[in-house]
């Protein structure tokens, strides 16, 4: 087996080979070519093939891809096969609309704990998951063994509650805060900005042509 | 000027940067350092560099950056120098949030209008934006010359609302359905996949170890 750590960007692409393979499975489709595969996902085929060459030989010249076995081996590495429950930190309007986003099917994504400094939110029940008072973080997240957080706090509070799940053991922080958290070795950090994909795009828009020139 | 286009990852930089330094200059800081820069803003300094390197020559050696006159160049490339309206399609738990969302202070963004299929939705008010049948989609955004549109809608219906959008003139959206998209060339898709960044974080987690070594 590989010792390399595989490119962050390729670990991206993982969960996107997955899912197209589940919708194959799902059709009865047997075998995939790399180029319905290509053309699918929208990435190149030269790319996929160095993606999946990080985890050996899994196609056949001439055959493409075996849909079931394929999948099986992407359901492995993800960690398909058994439940992943993570919590979420900050219950305001984007995180209640992420416990009330239904992860996509055919994963197994559950977010089984939320937690708020607001005495009104704790102790409830909201979209089917227990909302705890923040106090309970470290005492709740060891009952069950999650390690994984969403944290959707506001900035100001962000450092402060990732210290507090870094603490707790937390190994993996999907961030919404637009905070670069500081956080020890060892511990992911997944930042999603909505406000910096948003100015990213229009400077892509306002900076070049319909036909991708420079202005 | 360069007429070279510059990589995706750094025009992703750009808002950090510039949001770290309107932070700078609310705090009556005249100079920042390359190594202040990238600590502050966790992107090494050989990377930072490269990225201003795109835009020519923007610090002194052996002084650093001026703030001002960085902060008024960022301000010019990100168009924060006058209000940018965008849309919304698909006010549903995701939609709803996002409506009620406050992008970052020191951003000119603004959703200025929403729209949504379910009759109950349209014609009303909510979060201060008004939400308008989807059937008014290219009458709105023609008026309201919005050529920039945030998709929140069911992944089953996002190619065809997509493509009216790119009837309607639309150069850029803003993708949360986790369907890749199929646009003309000269529109630019930006997808925001939780599911995704989950799976990644989790891919991350269960195969390193804390030190970042292979398990």
């Amino acid at each position: 087996m590989a010792t390399k750590k595989i490119p962050r960007a390729t670990a991206r692409r993982l969960p996107i080979y997955y899912r197209y393979l589940t919708i194959l499975l799902n059709a009865k489709k047997e075998r995939v070519s790399s180029t319905e595969l290509s053309e699918a996902v929208q990435v190149d085929s030269a790319t996929i093939r160095r993606d999946f060459s990080y985890f050996g030989e899994l196609g056949k010249r001439g055959y493409g891809y075996d849909v079931a076995s394929l999948l099986k081996f992407f359901k492995g590495i993800l960690h398909q096969d058994s439940l992943v429950s993570v919590a979420l930190v900050g219950v305001g309007s984007l995180g209640s609309a992420l416990l009330n986003f239904n992860f996509h099917q055919d994963t197994n994504l559950r977010i089984s704990a939320a937690f708020d400094t607001k005495p009104e939110l704790a102790n409830k029940i909201k979209s089917g998951i227990p909302v705890y008072p923040a106090s309970d973080i470290k005492k709740q997240l060891k009952e069950q063994q999650i390690d994984i957080v969403i944290l959707t706090v506001p900035g100001e509070h962000a450092q402060e509650v990732a210290d507090q799940l870094v603490e707790a053991g937390v190994r993996g922080i999907l961030n919404f805060s637009p905070v670069r958290l500081s956080v020890p070795k060892g511990v992911q950090v997944q930042n999603i900005d909505l406000t910096n994909e948003l100015q990213t795009l229009i400077y892509f828009i306002k900076n070049y042509g319909p036909d991708g020139s420079k202005k």
